[in-house]
This record gives structure tokens, sequence and C-alpha cells, in this order.
């Protein structure tokens, strides 16, 4: 059974499913905040990368050469530097870093590649300040953890080094949404559908190949990247995007981790700090990251 | 008729009346943050005031040399500097000053005179930094409202010169919980009722007498304070505490302004960049403080 707090998550979704009215100006925000805790100990200082709204998390005490930069999810209509600004303060906390947030615009004016520039203009922005690729950890939620391995490819690309490791929460980066657990867990996933799922890739394509490699990251080369840890809830119509993500990167013989998550709801760790398996999650992503930031 | 965004006011506190059962994790955490946009531009910097959590909320651009004390609201059981950081940071932005919310412990921990001495501890600590007395302004919603007037006691009595001014939205300062909008208005308030208020008030006491000058500021001694704005909705049953304040005010010779919103619900400014009356009233405040604080 999830947690008592871990049911938030599915009844949140539910209220998102059967509005927003006209009388509903709360929920139409799509306030995934609203189901993090504050982390506490942490400053959050507004900036811009090459033009968008950013937002620095700065966890007191913490190594500040160190730098997880985070593109946020939200099926590329949703979300920002300010929804999830909560979660990724206490992913950068229990890693003992600075957060960098990245800020893209939503769709239609979003449609890719602007997520995957966004994000590699927050990763080049982190070299020219002078941070070490190797003190560098690249992390995303959902819709923002394809931009990850976009970002990625268009640094090999541009020649500079590869920052030290991928994070990928409930990753989506299959936009051909041809995963068998779109059907197999219709039933128990509490958000997603294949039809919505579609038209959402359908946005953000806005005409592109789904399978171009900078866009679907199950079609890139990805030889060569750092490690890879991706988590997902086995109650998400996503699952299987997880799954061949991981299949993918082992098959280009980079190191990768899956944790699945038992009877957990897509971005399960937005519950960070109220729900024990948020808690847990979060707690693997930076023990698993310290040591491949040196620290 | 209320927007359709102010809507969202009562609406929440209907919410929370109907729970919190549970399976409602997110409710009884009492999110007044969730009305609330994010004001944007501006900086938040975690600290301590006298050993209590304080927040900095820095609009970028601002006067740094003038401050605006905030003390939040929720009936001394419920909310804290996280969730009126949102509401207290747009009026610092439009005020063009940084604001400075001390926290405080909650019920039964937080019984008077803590507020009160939490409050003048901010305030204390400003001046000890440098910070003019005629720069500072005080300003706190409902229950955050009453110890603004017991930390300005508190500042004569220890030979500290006073603030510029005072803001009290939607103050609850009536300890004996007698104005007769408790039964007047019973039936188009949202929240409170004068039962609720009453064991509020019990808690908050912890025995002392409901007239104590500094846990009720209709029975203090407020001659030469600075101005004073109040701001009420038309439908709280607190209305009177606001009309008897501004009442008391003006027969101190202190100066007051009292602006009662038609049909708004307890708070209503929480509803800042979202709500055009929360938006008006938050315009009024920094509009009528700024010359107060030299600007």
């Amino acid at each position: 059974m999830p947690s008592t707090q871990s049911g938030a998550v599915a009844k949140l979704y539910r209220t998102w499913l059967a509005g927003p009215g006209a009388d509903e100006p709360i929920h139409d925000q799509r306030q995934w905040d609203v189901l993090t805790a504050e982390p506490g100990g942490v400053d959050y200082l507004e900036t811009a990368v090459a033009g968008q709204p950013a937002l620095w998390a700065v966890p007191h005490g913490c190594a500040t050469d160190r730098v997880l930069l985070c593109v946020h999810g939200g099926g590329f209509v949703s979300g920002s530097i300010h929804t999830h600004r909560k979660m990724f303060a206490h992913l950068a906390k229990a890693t003992g870093v600075r957060a960098l947030l990245v800020g893209y615009p939503l769709l239609p004016e979003g449609a890719y590649p602007v997520p995957v520039d966004r994000a590699f203009a927050g990763y080049r922005a982190l070299l020219d300040e002078g941070v070490s690729a190797g003190h560098i950890a690249l992390a995303g939620d959902s819709a923002g953890a394809g931009p990850l391995f976009g970002a990625q490819l268009r640094a090999r690309e541009a020649g500079l080094p590869l920052p030290a490791a991928t994070l990928a929460l409930s990753p989506w980066v299959d936009m051909e949404v041809v995963g068998a657990t779109m059907e197999t867990n219709r039933e128990v996933e509490a958000l997603f559908n294949q039809p919505w799922v579609g038209q959402l890739a359908a946005g953000y394509l806005a005409g592109a190949d789904p399978r171009d490699p900078h866009a679907n990251a199950l079609h890139a080369d990805i030889t060569g990247f750092g490690p890879v840890f991706v988590q997902v809830g086995a109650h998400e119509v996503l699952l299987d995007d997880s799954r061949r993500l991981a299949e993918h990167a082992e098959k280009a013989g980079v190191e990768v981790r899956l944790d699945v998550f038992p009877e957990m709801q897509h971005t399960f760790q937005m519950m960070a700090g109220r729900a024990p398996e948020a808690d847990d999650a979060i707690g693997r992503l930076a023990a698993w990251l310290r040591p491949l930031l040196g620290l």
C-alpha cells in the first residue's frame, strides 16, 4: 500500500481530471507544488539564463562549486521553475549542492527544440561561469527529463565536456508513445493515458520526427554519457519509458540504475518532505550522486 | 459580485471546513499559499531572528534600506513564513522595499506573549542592523496584526523609536471576541464563527486577561504611534475588529485609514497576482506607504 501521504498524488491528479471548471481558479493552475513540503534552510535567487527566467536554489552550507541543473516537467503545458522549486531544492539539499532550475516557455511557444535549447543554454552558462563539467549533474522529471539528453547531444556536438551524471525522475522520453504500459497500467495510473500523451507529443514535436534523436532519447546515440539514474512509479503508464531508457543506456555502455517504486504514481517525488516513498527516492538519488560529484 | 478569482478564497475555506480527514494530507496543511501567484523578480533568503526561522523577501531593484517587517496570520494555529511568503513579497515588491517575515511557534507553544516577543525581536534586530525606525513599516494579517501593536508597546517601553507605519490586513485584535459582526456577518463569512474564534482566543491567552493591552490592541494606549492602514472584507465576522481598531486609533490621535472591500472574505489579499480585488488592495497599501517611508 502506498503511504497515506503518497495517496495525495493520485488525489491531486483526480482533481485536475475533474476540472478545471470556470469556478476552479486554483486547480487550473496545475499546482504540483502543493504536494511538496518546504525543505527549509534553502535560499532562492531568481536570475535569467539566456533571457529566460531561472532560479537558483542554494541550500545553506552546500558545496557551491557543484551544481544540479534542473529541468521541470509538466507535459510541456504546465509547470514552472516555481512549481518544482521545492522538489528540486529537496534534492539539492540532500545532495549538498546548488541547483539551477532553468525555465522554458510552454506550448505552443515552447515546442521542440525550445526546451532542449534552454537546457543546453543552462549547461553552457554554468561552464562559462567556471563550474567544471565533472561537478555538474542534470536532473529532470517527466517531460523535463527528455531535454537533458538532447542538451547533452548538443554539448557533444559543440565539443564541450559532458556532465557527471543524469537523474531522470518518471521520465517521459518516448515521443511515439508506444510503451506497452500505456495499456497495461491504464487502470492503475491516476493521471495520464495514451491519447492524452499522444496529444502532448504532437504538440511538442510540432511536425518534427518522433524519432528525432534530440527529441527522443530512445533514438539518440548516448555513448559516452555519464551514469544515469532512472526512478519511476510502478503504476505509471510511462513505466515503459523508464525501462526502455535504462535498456537503451545499457546497450550504449552507459552505467545505468533503474529503481521502480511499487504502487507509486507519476513524479511521486513531488511529495518530498511529506511522504516516506518520496523521501526515500530523494535520499537514493543524493547518495548515488554525491560520489559522482566528488563529494 | 466578487471576481471569479476572489471566489477561490471562500472555496478554499470550505475545503478546510469540510476536512481534514485522514485521506486529506494536503488540505490539513492549511495551505493558504495555493491562493497566491508567484510575484516573480523576488529573492528569498532564510535567516534566523533571535533563534526563530525568518525569511527575507528581496525584490530585485528595491530600496534595501527600507524594510517591511511582516507577521503572518493563521489564528496562531496555522500559517508560517512560507505560507505567507508570496503575499508579503507582492506587498514588498509593490512598495519597492525588502520584507522580513518573522516566524513564531504555533499554539500551544506559541501562546501570548510569544508572537509579540517575536515581532519585537524582529524590530529590534532591524534597528541593531542599522535600519532607521523611520524606514521600517510593520505589516500583519489576521492574527499576525495584533502582535504588531504589542511589539510597538514593547519598543516604546524599551525607549526605542517607533516605526513609520502599520499595515493591518483583516486584523484580529479583539481577544474578547465581542464584535457585533460576529453575528451579523455569520451567514456571509466563509471561514470563521464566534465559538471558533473564542477557542483560538482562549488558546492564545492561555489564562492572560483578554484586555491585556499587549494582547489586545483595542485596550492599548497607542498614542504617538505612526499612521495605520486597516483593510478588511465586508463579509468578515472580524469586520468589527477593523472598525473598532480604526476608531481606537482615531481617538488616540493616530492617523488611520480604513478601507472596507465589498463582499470580500478574510485576508482576500492572499489572492495577490490572481484576483483584481487583491491586487487593488496591495496597490493601495503600497501607494499609501511609499511616501511614509520617504520613497
